[in-house]
């Protein structure tokens, strides 16, 4: 079988039609097997706001009450998700918009309070993320995928989870992305008609944002490392020169490499198929 | 193979949440393969007044522009879809939430405007209901609803449909349980490993909605038709009988019934598992 993308895009181009029709369109000419993993936080903000809600961010999380879990559901796992399908449609790409309650493809625990210490005055605080979930990386259903993969259709996959108990959790896209990633690479395909597991497969992953890749300056956009590995990745952030937004999506990727996934690549969403961005890998040189 | 049976559900349970709570665990418990349909009006018109649009309905049906297109598929596909299924899932039962644009289930075109004369002073007036789709009955692909229930997995399909050249259409919901029930019972199930195509298979369709059935005097509520055939429905509406609002839902459910699905019951949804409502046949008696 052939090498299976999985491919995440965020907010940036979620939420500009134009540059969605122009990547939808870039994603339906490659060929072979692929997975779309989306975000779509700009837009939820800016629905929280038209319903009197004010978006409270602590970390780059989005703090999740009921109000608020309604609005991400709504705008994720509807608005994007169904727009992005019905394009990839149009396309020629027969696709099928997905959160973690369909088929029980994902499971997460509701993340406990935590306390931290306050920048401020350096007192001790509690924060309470709500219906944030962290994915349980052992549930997650990636014979479903392979079933729909296998009948030539390619899964959308909104960040939104469940808990098994009837809860919709709120769960970051990046960490979705690596978890589907590793865990397509290590389920074993359906078995064949012998009844012997078919091979694994391999699987790269794809982080397009708004940026060539990851940069050296983060403000000289031709800056672009052409290849991270953990010893320089160690060194980068010892220097102060990965950008404190950027750490938890490179540790996603070097998680996903280290847990059987082949490549992870991270570049411009505008640059799917030209231009090379950062290639993450675990080869030390 | 066991008869499939078609539920809708309509927004007086899927706006409840007890009602909801208590209907999923009904559904959950009803053996053999399964498809829900459900609605989302009443939650949709909500959201439409908390973002400071006015709902406009004619003959029942949504005006649906732009913003009316995004609010109805954020609630429908987004979060009615998605909470049912996660219920569902606690319930112990395995389901996907779709819509028409997933797997290319349901395609549907644009109504046309239509001329109508003004009730009030008789002249000629244009009406543009937007982005409502009429079903295109040969475009619906039960081949995909198939293959998910010899899967083990129930369809949860909302109301927004697809053109196929990239747009959402909202869609009325009776009339997607009517089409979806006669898809599946025309449909060929997938082919035998011998290339053969497997027999047909016996579809129900079940209405639930506020009542306990049709009633013969609308306000009675224990006058519950038990049996209504083609000839006796022309009577019950010559003479009056059958309320403006139910005769959409009873058109639909005699053209399932003469489309090759087995029996339509119309009921209350909270006797899904018990309680017999009105049965429709096309056995003249």
């Amino acid at each position: 079988m052939d090498e299976i993308k999985v491919i995440k895009i965020g907010g940036n181009v979620v939420d500009n039609p134009l540059l969605l029709e122009q990547f939808i369109h870039d994603f339906s000419t490659i060929d072979g097997p692929k997975v779309l993993v989306h975000g779509g936080g700009v837009m939820a903000s800016q629905m929280q706001r038209q319903l009197g809600q004010q978006p409270v961010m602590i970390d780059g999380r989005r703090v999740t009450d009921t109000d608020t879990l309604k609005v991400v559901t709504m705008v994720y796992a509807g608005w994007c998700s169904k727009s992005i399908v019905a394009l990839l449609q149009k396309h020629g790409c027969n696709a099928v918009g997905l959160c973690g309650s369909d088929a029980d493809l994902i499971r997460a625990t509701r993340r406990p309070p935590v306390s931290k210490t306050s920048p401020e005055d350096g007192s001790a605080v509690t924060i309470d993320y709500g219906y944030v979930g962290d994915v349980d990386p052992g549930m997650i259903n990636a014979g479903f995928l392979h079933s729909l993969i296998n009948a030539g259709i390619t899964p959308v996959i909104c960040a939104i989870t469940h808990d098994g108990k009837g809860n919709l959790l709120n769960t970051n896209a990046d960490t979705i992305a690596s978890a589907i990633a590793v865990s397509l690479a290590k389920d074993q395909q359906p078995a064949g008609q012998d009844g012997s597991d078919g091979p694994g497969c391999e699987v790269s992953l794809i982080y397009c944002f708004e940026k060539n890749g990851v940069l050296y300056d983060k403000d000289d956009d031709s800056s672009v490392i052409p290849e991270i590995t953990p010893g320089y990745y160690r060194l980068l952030k010892h220097e102060g020169r990965v950008a404190a937004g950027m750490i938890p999506k490179l540790d996603n990727a070097f998680s996903a490499l280290e847990n059987g996934v082949r490549q992870v690549v991270i570049k411009h969403s505008g640059n799917l198929c030209n231009g090379t961005g950062t290639v993450l890998t675990i080869r030390e040189s």
